[in-house]
């Protein structure tokens, strides 16, 4: 198979580059990552958000210990080719180490970052319980 | 004014971190780029997009050459801080230098990165016609 699609992708001197996660249904940025050659070619692959996790310096199958994996819908590089977007479908909902929907869930507003988000879950709960939530 | 909001974004090494921006109304991921403290901090008093030009190292007031300014609705940082997203109105319409309204034009389909966006407007006309277009 012609990996070509993946040379294309400027990946930086120390072969990584930026990703964007989407929910593919609201359009919500869930969470930003990064992405190595590998990550790329089997989250692609696989049909699920993979990343490199860079304070592991490991690859890093989203939702491996919580169980709230990232069904890949859709991938889109951008015009310098240095920047990925993954638009997913969350299982459970939760992208966010926290138990929130989403990692931005702090907004600016009248020069405090104020929490708009619920925790879904505790965090304890979601790492306890290694695999068997799905 | 305090600008504590400031300290707690986990600034990198040099000083920088991600941005992501989106549409206020889609939702859709225009671009990608960065950020320092000076950048966040007049964005959000100018109530416009302000990043900080990697290559160019210097300020850049999206839009000051195009014309094609984003007038900035939120701000949030993620559950790290160390990643801004910015909810944006896009003026004009168009956010990518290559005249399109998103960087994140091309989608992977069948092992090939595919063009889904048509050109709005002719790059060369974008940036001759220096701020006249708003």
């Amino acid at each position: 198979m012609s990996m070509s699609w993946l040379d294309q992708v400027n990946w930086s001197s120390d072969g990584l580059v930026p990703v964007i996660t989407q929910d593919f249904k609201t359009s919500r940025v869930l969470t930003h990552a990064w992405l190595n050659r590998d990550a790329l070619a089997l989250a692609v692959l696989e049909n699920r958000a993979i990343y490199w996790s860079r304070s592991r310096q490991k690859l890093w199958r989203k939702g491996e210990e919580s169980g709230h994996i990232q069904k890949l819908h859709k991938v889109f590089l951008d015009c310098d080719g240095d920047t990925v977007c993954y638009v997913v479908e969350q299982v459970g909902g939760i992208a966010c180490h926290t138990g929130r929907e989403s990692c931005f869930y702090r907004q600016l507003s009248d020069g405090q970052w104020q929490t708009i988000d619920p925790v879904l879950k505790n965090p304890d709960e979601m790492y306890a319980k290694k695999h068997d939530t799905q």
